[in-house]
């Protein structure tokens, strides 16, 4: 099965790839959100793996405007959650003592700040356009660099080593990622799983949206997420996009979703599909 | 009074502050969202504008965050909506058929690309780092290009003339900015006006989000707008960012909101505050 994704390699979301897919061998990363998206509708690949937020830096948005956009033509098939951390890196042979200059995205050099001054007090740090992208110029021989700052999978993809695991400020920062494929039926549930909606109603009643939500709670099924998304036709109107924790093969949110859409211009379910939180990311949740 | 805004001049954000306060003299950009709100946390500025939602590409994540981590110790005080409309700007004497090569940010230029085909079969397209950008290389004679496409603010504050207006594929595309200030009483009602409430509340009672925003419609008030935030402190819940169409002075939003503090763990006002709508952007609507 051939997975587009958001590249380039070596990033997060090829994280959430080999999650999703630990033997796939066909995965094809896309410069931007729209274009891995436009990859999978094209009819060249089975799913399309995109980012939807980050627990630091909220949603992201081109993602939110493409499962609006293909609403009813493209389908959630899963979510998968990874942790972000960030290790620093460098060629074999080099030790943390011999590093003079680290390169790595500005995000990224900002999470670790602190780490680079307690561990690397002298070294001066360099900017590339992701984080990848530094590892990739360190492997190339490219700039003057020593070591680079990344996700633990560009170490393994441009043949680097490890110095240092974990080093930035925030230890429980992840990512939720959406897989995407073309329309058709959802696979059965797996015991967790959620179920994305889209509902687009004009909303001069005030009760509109909060009568529609509570056919959710009335029958027991959780809001996990919600989020407005502008309407291109009617200015100041928006789409919402609800997430529950059910999945539509539960007969309460099968009721729900027909006396929803009683109320409501248009319903349109975007997928229900497992809802995946890698195991590193549950351990810690479990200790918290 | 001194205004901190997202820079840098000649953008959008700065039309917006001419709109909030045409007569301003101390308007000073800065290079992120974050910096213009710790120019007003410092106090050293009165206000910080930054935008809040743009019709087409979705929220700015960055405002969000910064709404979410000051509630209680920054306040909205104003919300203002504005067109994006884009400007073919030269340098006096250039006519239209003398450009051979335009400059703009990426994404301008894409929404620019039908007009630029038609009128201009022959030129060559030159990326910027954002319309202002390329509206100052132009002025300041950098690269050898003849027009930039930018925000027509941008051919006033660099001495350019406009060659054409509104030459974008989508004439209804518009951003909301928010103002902030320090925290502080509320002005009083306008007749046109919103509030933000920041919902926290954990999320395994399927009907808290329901319950609580049955309070508002309840009592005739509109939900306008709701977004997900993720919480730093609690892996997998979510803030509640709520804005409703009435003014805390308004009775039913007073009563409303007592009564939704007791089923959640807190809420917080953000700010009842003038919901400004440019008069082209409403001429429009109304026009529609």
């Amino acid at each position: 099965m051939k997975y587009a994704y958001l590249g380039p390699e070596g990033t997060f979301t090829e994280s959430a790839v080999r999650r999703l897919a630990p033997s796939a061998r066909q995965t094809v990363p896309f410069p931007t959100v729209p274009a891995a998206v436009e990859a999978l509708r094209s009819g060249g690949f089975a799913r399309a793996v995109i980012p939807l937020e980050n627990s630091v830096s909220g949603v992201v948005p081109p993602t939110l405007g493409e499962l609006v956009a293909h609403a009813g033509r493209l389908r959630i098939d899963a979510q998968v959650t990874i942790g972000v951390t960030f290790a620093l890196m460098a060629a074999e042979g080099t030790r943390l003592a011999d590093v003079r200059r680290v390169v790595s995205h500005p995000h990224a050099l900002g999470q670790c700040r602190q780490w680079v001054a307690r561990h690397l007090p002298h070294a001066d740090t360099v900017v590339a356009d992701s984080t990848a992208a530094a590892a990739a110029a360190l492997a190339g021989g490219g700039p003057a660099t020593d070591a680079a700052i990344a996700a633990p999978e560009a170490a393994a993809r441009y043949g680097l080593r490890v110095l240092a695991h974990d080093i930035g400020a925030r230890h429980d920062a992840m990512t939720r990622f959406v897989s995407l494929r073309r329309s058709g039926p959802d696979e059965p549930p797996t015991g967790r799983d959620r179920t994305t909606l889209l509902i687009t109603s004009d909303r001069s009643a005030p009760g509109v949206l909060t009568g529609v939500l509570g056919e959710l709670s009335r029958r027991q099924v959780s809001i996990a997420w919600i989020q407005s998304w502008p309407r291109q036709t009617a200015r100041g109107r928006y789409h919402f996009l609800v997430e529950v924790d059910q999945h539509i093969a539960y007969p309460g949110l099968a009721e729900a979703v027909d006396a929803m859409r009683q109320g409501v211009d248009s319903l349109s379910l975007l997928g229900s599909y497992p809802y995946i939180v890698d195991r590193e990311v549950e351990g810690e949740r479990a200790a918290a």
